[in-house]
């Protein structure tokens, strides 16, 4: 027990990983063995090299955290992906399930036999079966449904009716309940009655008969004070506490803010329900910013970097044809004013200057703006100041760039006019951009919408059109 | 004690920071009779009015938690702020410095005397002062270090020396630690003479007389075994460990992974330096992903939503600046094919397409590998199959929406080989885009750098320069 024990380096994921690929290599070649010499398929298949690379290898799985293992099944290619995945001992099929993300686990079940699925369930809690039902088959749901006892059907039940984004899909049901009018020793003594208390008990909740919440006791509380005073005496009456209906945001900030482990989930009775503890809310939050970050470049969470070419292409084709549609608008501006071109052809080596400029600043005000409505500071009263704000910045952005451009344009082209009309059309269309930049992710976020998804595609719709009108309108006008 | 308390829910910042905005519109229609009626400004100061207004919103602030006071004065613009911010009791501003942003840090630390930013951190943890000690005036450093203790001195000296990327930098040293040799029943007496045991205790660390890190042991392990056994007996030797030298990233990674609540750190001999919890690693991903967001669009964190225009603007203008140059080397690329522009000016109106598919599409796979790579998932084995992968992708949408657009353009200006050629470049920047798409965040992460910051901008630079040259170079080879 006390011997000296290796200092765990945390790399070891990586490593474990290199040796998984290199061992398939190996595995591989066996493979290519077989594939090439078919007849002897069987003897092969049966020889000792691949029996042994295969032990190895599912040795190297075993002594894996189910997490660890998601993590390599990510990382590889589908066919070996699919090889690994058969080496996995099937009791810990259900865990890794769980842990992979969204794209992979449904490469994983489509591997599947409908009674290897429902196995794989057995091995887990209701709210963890809750999560995974959306993925599996229905005969698989109705048939793990029938397995399970009375009260994990109510409870796996509930868990399934809240929406992904709240506060009920992230609750587990591991609560350990006490009465207020026992002293800490019988609590003790009723701990000791355990195996083990649920990960991530930091508190024990206090309910009456009728399960109503009546505060909290963390555990510290319970090893600090005296054995003979009452759970009412030193438990915390009034705490965080959510509903199953709330938004899953609104507890992720809470645990941020207050620096929780598990809080309470009570209905509106007030009655306990469940709980909520760090571990779901950090694959909540790790979730919610991936999918921010991919949707800000219109992207959709079902792909991995392995997905097929055709799936991967389905996921990019929603916002490439939304790009291309107002591509195709901005081409048509530009035709509108294909006569100014053909007699002043600078206009055309030009205008991708101030449409570009009004892009990237548009995009800063919409990324500055998403981030604070994520964070919850866009509130009515502010909003005009801001507006205000980026107006300035981009007026100042117009004069000193623009006349840096007009500049340029002036030497280039040997025309002062053509200068002035290049920073009037950078200013004006920088304008465009805070005013659109400000005013996009407010609305989206109005009309309930994600103000991060697509506000980057149409923002650059704006100032590109908006960005060929204005600096072909005003060289039409003023110098044609 | 077992009074019905209030089910809390946790809009209530949202309320809080409401509540405290119509306070202050209250209080700021004093302030304005007070600048109009100049001469009698010291009674009116003095009014009952103001006086309930302003101990109304002191005890508002003082209900809060600190991180909601923190909440409130990064959503309100800098006076508002700074009213509310010389309302907070003395004895609070440590904790709320620590709360805010970097950027509101900055605001608030400006507008407070040395002697009172030395008063702040004397109710913070030597870790806490070094994570305010950047933006600290040196002399209150200086006076700082004088009134800690030789011990508190040595930790503030090895917490500072840590790089921000580092676990050195999320660690406390709030550890309890205990002996192998000694039973339960000892450990329970032990923790009961503490007042209370520091939050996100969920372990006890197991040392020798050297500090040197045997084990730990569960809280919950604590609870549910037999006092008579010993510490040795039911601790987990075994475990997650870090070292302060190495990168958060990898401590943040095995917290989600493992569903740490806290883990040790060990110095190269093995020996106890200090602890990570939770709530430092949720703080460090939520700066991350946050910095990561901003990165892409070219922004650093030193802005808030209500920094002065100049700020923001300084904020900005890296990028504003690389983008203008690419503009600029764009316009210099069309400049080229001014002659082939004037005889076919059709040519200025298609180009915006090619360019803009380009840089939609290679953003997708930009964002795709960031995320991927963040994950670390990207490594040697797998890196050559993507590039295939993603060039697949491009030929295939290329092919699509090239014949689409092509289809349009032959119709538009009535000439097929126009068509042909817009097909034929847009499929080509389509493989550009998705070469240095894979190309440019391995290139920056080979480097040593961030491949978030800046991917975006290079690839949007490729892609429209590269764009204008296929298209113009291929029109002007078979079109002219």
């Amino acid at each position: 027990m006390s011997e000296i024990d290796e200092v765990k380096q945390h790399e070891s994921v990586q490593e474990s990983l290199q040796q998984v690929i290199a061992l398939l290599a190996k595995h591989r070649v066996v493979e290519h063995l077989v594939h090439h010499q078919a007849m002897r398929r069987h003897e092969l298949v049966e020889s000792l090299v691949h029996k042994q690379n295969v032990t190895e290898l599912q040795r190297k799985l075993e002594a894996l955290h189910p997490a660890d293992v998601a993590f390599i099944l990510e990382a590889l290619p589908l066919g070996d992906r699919l090889a690994v995945w058969h080496l996995v001992k099937a009791d810990r099929d259900g865990e890794i399930l769980l842990e992979v993300s969204d794209a992979v686990r449904a490469t994983l079940i489509a591997d599947m036999e409908p009674e290897e699925l429902v196995a794989a369930t057995e091995q887990l809690d209701t709210d963890e079966i809750a999560d995974l039902a959306p993925d599996l088959p229905e005969e698989v749901i109705e048939d793990v449904f029938q397995s399970l006892s009375m009260e994990e059907r109510e409870q796996l039940r509930a868990a399934m009716s809240y929406p992904e984004e709240s506060v009920g899909a992230l609750m587990d049901f591991e609560m350990v309940t006490i009465r207020e009018d026992v002293t800490l020793e019988v609590v003790l003594r009723y701990l000791r009655r355990l195996d083990e208390l649920p990960d991530h008990t930091d508190q024990l909740f206090v309910v009456d008969r009728g399960d109503f919440l009546k505060g909290v006791l963390p555990v510290g509380r319970v090893l600090v004070n005296d054995p003979d005073k009452l759970v009412a005496e030193v438990m915390l009456p009034d705490t965080v506490r959510f509903r199953p209906g709330q938004m899953a945001d609104e507890a992720a900030q809470a645990f941020e803010r207050y620096e929780l482990v598990s809080a309470p989930v009570v209905d509106d009775r007030g009655e306990l329900v469940g709980r909520v503890t760090v571990a779901a809310v950090m694959d909540y939050i790790r979730e919610e910013s991936d999918s921010d970050m991919l949707a800000l470049a219109g992207l959709r969470e079902g792909e991995d970097i392995f997905s097929s070419v055709w799936i991967s292409a389905k996921n990019r084709w929603t916002w490439l044809a939304v790009n291309l549609v107002t591509a195709f608008i901005a081409s048509r501006v530009i035709g509108i004013f294909e006569g100014s071109i053909e007699k002043l052809v600078a206009l055309a080596a030009l205008m991708p200057i101030v449409a570009g400029i009004g892009g990237n600043s548009g995009n800063q005000t919409i990324t500055m703006l998403v981030r604070a409505m994520a964070l919850g500071q866009i509130h009515s009263a502010n909003a005009r100041k801001l507006l205000a704000k980026e107006l300035a910045i981009s007026l100042l952005n117009g004069v000193v760039w623009g006349t840096i451009f007009g500049f340029f344009a002036t030497l280039l082209y040997h025309s002062l006019p053509l200068g002035i009309v290049m920073m009037a059309a950078m200013t004006l269309n920088l304008m465009v951009a805070a005013l659109f930049g400000v005013f996009i992710p407010i609305l989206l976020h109005r009309m309930g919408r994600d103000p991060a998804v697509g506000s980057s595609v149409l923002i650059t719709a704006l100032t590109d059109s908006g960005g060929f009108f204005i600096f072909l309108g005003l060289a039409t006008l003023f110098l044609i």
